[in-house]
């Protein structure tokens, strides 16, 4: 089942050689399409957060060392072991935009070592052919993700209740489409159940303080006629107490060998919230969130973010100067408030 | 006791024919006083949110009227008829800003009913005792609001832990100074507490959509030199997971007969997190926000806002045009939740 999306969040051009991105730093006032054809380009898509989000971090590298190696071609390299050389270089410029973007370097390690091997097994081989086999491992790693998204939808959708009325969501940030190179991660079910042709109303939080629920989830399914409101993140509770949710669909950043949840800050509140309404409180995420060398959430570094993100996020200053500000980027969910873990191998309903 | 503020929020000139007012507008970037002549000028504050509160627009009314007839005795008027006629005038306009503000009408009222006592026992006064007439009540209703929130703050600050480290609070939206004559409501123990040389580390939700934890609560706390944060709304579950909190203290715009609380929007999902966390809710408010005839919260209505205000309101669009907007003003908090109330006349632990 595919469930086709409007938009895309990054694709090669028709001759291989630049990218297209949809820029997000625009959303959601415009829809602008960017075509990269530089290394420059292609870093400062990256350090400007034209394109983010992990899943899609690896997606786009991938595609950018194989349009830079085909461009490189096109304009008339000829030398296979040249093309190896910029590979190096391309692997270390777009590398050292976000150094701990982990997706970002593995996609970019994968590619490289994807082209050693394809060289070890093709000696000889023409540049134009190198650059080939460059494009084909990218799209590789691209249908992998896509795959990895409609997994967890598939999953996640047999969660959603049956039902003839509206199923009614409540999520938080952007686990979605614009953050992966599919359907998304926690956005996942909900496509598919658009696909179905299911009648859905989605409430967003807007999550501050970089707004990436009103800015970007509402963004992308309003694009895909999905019904969907944003509202402010203090006000989960009095939806919860004014109409029936259906289900809570939140991602995460890191889930901890006991079960517990690392994810944007926002969510633990809203695991309480769920319990006390009853509501189920779903996690969806890669397999590859798991991190087993954590014993529990309170082992997860969470990471302080830059003041001003609270202080003048949205270009007016809002709080004075002699306040201090406390800006965690992620909270953690104790394992014992989520309801059930869905990953692309399948749901989970405890951890012991 | 009085706690001294390094700020007025409303106070008459010296010669009491104007009022100087700190415009809260332009908080927390400037701190511009305003001098106010004309009643045109007068309403104009009060439209603009220039001054706001509840409380704050009775003190306000109350001082705006008396001026405004001293200026008139000053500028040559020596007919007490033609003084009370302007006077009700003075009342419609004023009165008109803001239809909805229960205490502005109040004062207003309370200001003419009083004038017209005075004037029956006091027949044949001339205009400018008149004016001194009006100048005594306003100040009467402003050392009344200034009672009511000493008497609030010394009944909460017995609630406060007795210890050596800094006592920790949490705090949303403003019931603060600013939103009254005298030292507010919610924060009012802080400034006593400050006032007995208590050490205060104080967090201030910032308050979405319109910030008034961040832009207002941060404002007058770090002004008068108390130690205060400001995070997220959706911060304040990490926060009780991370810290001590000795108790959050929030203000109330309605109190039902069964003790539920109707406040500004976000209070709910905090006394939710309260009570997981064990930490103790108090809601401290003036004895006139209790509604003996409104049951229980289910029966306070709930002004449901403009949505711009989180489309758009720091300036900026955040929220796509094909999304809609949620916009509650307030949420009920149920009884069993509230640890205490807090009014003028003292502390209340049960209900029933």
């Amino acid at each position: 089942m595919r469930a086709p999306l409007p938009f895309a969040t990054v694709r090669p051009t028709e001759d291989g050689r630049a990218l297209v991105i949809l820029d997000q730093t625009r959303l959601p006032e415009e829809e602008v399409e960017r075509t990269l054809t530089d290394r420059e380009g292609m870093a400062e898509a990256i350090r400007l957060l034209r394109v983010r989000g992990a899943p899609l971090l690896g997606v786009f590298a991938a595609h950018a060392l194989a349009a830079l190696a085909t461009n490189r071609v096109a304009t008339g390299e000829t030398d296979p072991t040249r093309l190896r050389a910029a590979l190096d270089e391309d692997v270390e410029v777009l590398g050292a935009t976000r150094p701990t973007a982990v997706n970002l370097g593995w996609a970019l390690e994968r590619m490289r070592g994807a082209l050693d091997e394809w060289s070890a097994a093709n000696p000889g081989a023409a540049a134009d052919a190198v650059a080939a086999a460059l494009r084909t491992v990218a799209s590789e790693i691209h249908d992998q993700d896509r795959r990895m998204c409609e997994a967890i939808g598939a999953h996640a959708l047999q969660l959603l209740p049956a039902t003839d009325g509206p199923v009614t969501v409540l999520t938080h940030c952007n686990a979605g489409a614009l953050a992966t190179g599919g359907i998304g991660t926690a956005l996942s079910p909900l496509y598919l159940a658009r696909a179905e042709g299911r009648r859905l109303r989605v409430f967003a939080d807007e999550t501050r303080p970089l707004l990436q629920g009103a800015r970007l989830t509402a963004w992308e399914l309003a694009r895909a006629g999905i019904d969907v409101t944003v509202l402010t993140d203090g006000m989960a509770g009095a939806l919860l107490s004014s109409i029936r949710v259906d289900a809570i669909l939140v991602g995460a950043d890191r889930i901890a060998a006991n079960g517990d949840v690392a994810n944007k800050i926002g969510t633990y509140g809203l695991a309480v919230l769920a319990r006390r309404h009853g509501v189920p409180f779903y996690v969806l995420a890669p397999t590859s969130t798991l991190d087993p060398d954590c014993p529990t959430g309170a082992d997860i570094p969470i990471e302080q973010r830059r003041e001003d993100e609270v202080r003048s996020g949205m270009g007016r200053t809002t709080v004075p100067a002699d306040a201090e500000v406390w800006n965690p980027a992620f909270d953690v969910t104790p394992a014992e408030l989520v309801t059930a873990w869905v990953t692309d191998e399948g749901v989970r309903r405890s951890w012991s």
